[in-house]
C-alpha cells in the first residue's frame, strides 16, 4: 500500500505541472546547445569527458538538472527520486510504493552537444512501483509528448492542439519484414558488444534470400540517439520497434507511460520476456524490468480474426529475440 | 557552353517558384502518408512493392511527381530533366550545359509510408554539369532547406525567418573520434553489402582500446533514411559527415548544393576522391561523382594556425575511407 495516495485528479495536476516545467527546462536545453555551438567554433573548450569521449556531460546538463530537481522537490517534497545522481553514488535506495520521480534533465547528450535536433528532457513518475506519468519534451523540434497510466498520451507540437496518439488506428504488423526499427549504437563500444550489436542489427536488415542466415530484412532499421523519443516516435507509430540494452531507468521511464498509453507494449530483456510471456504478467513493467537495463518496446498493433493485437505483439517479440544477440548492459 | 544563360537573378527567381512548388508537393506529401496511415489500419491495401518490400512505392509517390514535373515543365519548358523516370526508361541522355532539374519527388519513402517524420520532396538545379540550386522541403517538420551556389544556403522553420547555414560558426573537429556520422542501412541487402556495411559501421563507432581493429569510436552513428535530410543535417552542422554508396543523382543534387553553400565538401568514391585530393578538382562535384552513386559530404571546419579547413576536411576524408569498406552499388 502506498502510504500517499494519488487520485486521476493528482496526476492530472502533477501533469500539468512537470509539463509547464518540461518547457521551461527545454528552453534551457536550447540555450545550452546554441551556446556550446558558439563556443565550439573556438575549441570546444566547456565540453567535459566522462566515462570516455561518446559520453559528454555539459554545464547545461548540471544546470538543467538543478532546475529540475529544484522545482519538484519545492513542489512535491514528500516525492522521492530516482536518477544517475542517486545510482552513481551508489546509496540507490529500493524502489518503494511511494510516488518517485524518475528523471533525465537531459536525453540525446551527444545530440545536444553537436546540436542534432533529437535531445530532450524526460521526466516520469513512478508510482506503486509502476511508471505511472511520462512527459518528453524536445525543444529543437518543440514537440512535447506525455502520458498518464489510464489516460491515454498525447503529442503537443508548437501551438497546435495536442493530439492523441498513435497519430492513426493502429495498423497491421505481419512479420518483422515490415518494420521499421530504432536500435543505437550506445556508448558501450568495447568488441563484444559492438560485435553482438553489429551482428543484431546485420540480421534484422539482411536479405536471408541474399545470403544473410537468418535475415529478417525490416523495412529498415533507425538511430536517432535519444532513448526517450524513440519510446515517443514508437508512441507515435513512426517506429515499429526499439529495442536497446544499456539504457537507465531514467531514459525510459516516461517512455513507457507513453508509449503503454498508446497501445504499445513494453518488456525487458529476453529472459524476462520469456518469463512473462504465457503470464497475466505479459506486459507489466515490473521493478525487475524498469531497473534491468534491457528493454524492448513494439508499438500497439490492431486485431485481426484471426489473432488478437496482443498476441500478434508476442509472436514479434519471440521473433525478434530469436534474431537478436543478447549482451551484458555495460 | 550553355545556350541558355542563366543569372544571378534568374537563379533567384527560380528558387522562389521551387520553394512555393516544394511547399505546395509538401503539402500532398503530408495528406499522401495521413491516408496511408489510414488505409494501413484497414490492410495496407494501397502500398505497392517495386524492387523489394523495403522499397515501397506509393500512389502519392506518382502524384507528387505528376504535379512537380507539371508545374516545372510548364515554367521552364526549355529546362531538361533527369530523374528516376529517363533513367529506369533506359533513354538517360547525356548531361548537357543545359539547365537541368534532378528531383526526387518523395525522398525517405520508407519513413513516408510508416509515418517516421522524415521525408521530403528534393529539387535540384544542374547547370552547366554542375549542382547549382537546391530545394528540400520536410512537410513533416515544416523543415524547408535551400540553397544557390554562390548565394549562401538556409534553413527556413514553419513561419520563422530563413536563418543562414551552418546554424553555428563551423566547430573544429579535430579526428573522426568527435564526429556525429550519418549512415543508412539502404535497400540493397544481400550478404556482401550487409557485412560490408556492418564492418564499416563497427570501425567507426568502435573502441579500438577496447578490442575494435581500427576502431574510430566516434561520437555516434545516425540513421534518419533520407539522402536529402542526411545532406541537410551536415548543411546545418548536426552531422558531421554523411556516406553512403547507392544513392541516385536525385537523391543528392539538392543537397549538394545546400551542404556546400555551408561550407560542406562533397566528394564521390574513395577512388574519385583520391584521384582528385591533390588537384584543383577536389571538392568539384563533376559529373562523374555526382552520377556514381558514392558520396559523401562533410561539413564545413573552422580554420586553425595549422590547417585550414579545407585541409581538415581532406585529411579526415583520408581517414575515413581508410576506415570503411568499399562495395560496388547495386
Amino acid at each position: 500500500m502506498a502510504a500517499q495516495n494519488l487520485t486521476a485528479g493528482d496526476l492530472e495536476s502533477i501533469l500539468e505541472f512537470t509539463k509547464s516545467l518540461a518547457w521551461k527546462a527545454g528552453a534551457l536545453i536550447l540555450e545550452g546547445s546554441e551556446a556550446i555551438q558558439a563556443a565550439g567554433a573556438e575549441g570546444e573548450s566547456n565540453v567535459g569527458e566522462k566515462k570516455n569521449s561518446v559520453d559528454l556531460v555539459t554545464e547545461y546538463d548540471v544546470r538543467v538538472e538543478q532546475l529540475v530537481q529544484s522545482e519538484l522537490r519545492s513542489k512535491y517534497p514528500t516525492f522521492k527520486f530516482i536518477g544517475e545522481e542517486s545510482y552513481s553514488s551508489g546509496v540507490q535506495e529500493p524502489l518503494t510504493d511511494e510516488p518517485t520521480f524518475c528523471v533525465d534533465p537531459i536525453d540525446g547528450t551527444t545530440n545536444f552537444v553537436h546540436g542534432f535536433p533529437f535531445a530532450c528532457i524526460s521526466i516520469g513518475l513512478i508510482y506503486e512501483r509502476r511508471p505511472t506519468l511520462g512527459v518528453i519534451y524536445n525543444p529543437f523540434l518543440d514537440h512535447l509528448y506525455s502520458g498518464v497510466k489510464g489516460q491515454g498520451s498525447h503529442l503537443t507540437r508548437g501551438f497546435n492542439p495536442p493530439r492523441r496518439l498513435p497519430l492513426a488506428n493502429p495498423k497491421q504488423l505481419p512479420t518483422l519484414n515490415q518494420a521499421v526499427i530504432g536500435v543505437e549504437w550506445g556508448s558501450d563500444r568495447c568488441e563484444t558488444t559492438i560485435s553482438a550489436k553489429s551482428t543484431s542489427f546485420s540480421r534484422l536488415a539482411g536479405d536471408p534470400e541474399k545470403g544473410v542466415a537468418g535475415g529478417r530484412m525490416a523495412h529498415s532499421l533507425r538511430s536517432m540517439g535519444s532513448a526517450a523519443l524513440n519510446y515517443s516516435m514508437v508512441a507515435q507509430g513512426g517506429l515499429d520497434i526499439y529495442w536497446e540494452i544499456g539504457c537507465w531507468p531514467w531514459d525510459v521511464c516516461a517512455g513507457i507511460v507513453i508509449a503503454e498509453e498508446a497501445g504499445g507494449l513494453v518488456t525487458g530483456s529476453h529472459e524476462a520476456f520469456e518469463a512473462t510471456k504465457n503470464t497475466d504478467q505479459f506486459g507489466v513493467v515490473t521493478e525487475e524490468i524498469l531497473t534491468g537495463r534491457k528493454y524492448l518496446v513494439i508499438r500497439g498493433i490492431g486485431n485481426t480474426p484471426s489473432e488478437t493485437g496482443r498476441e500478434a505483439q508476442k509472436r514479434l517479440i519471440e521473433d525478434f529475440y530469436k534474431t537478436v544477440i543478447d549482451v551484458a548492459p555495460n
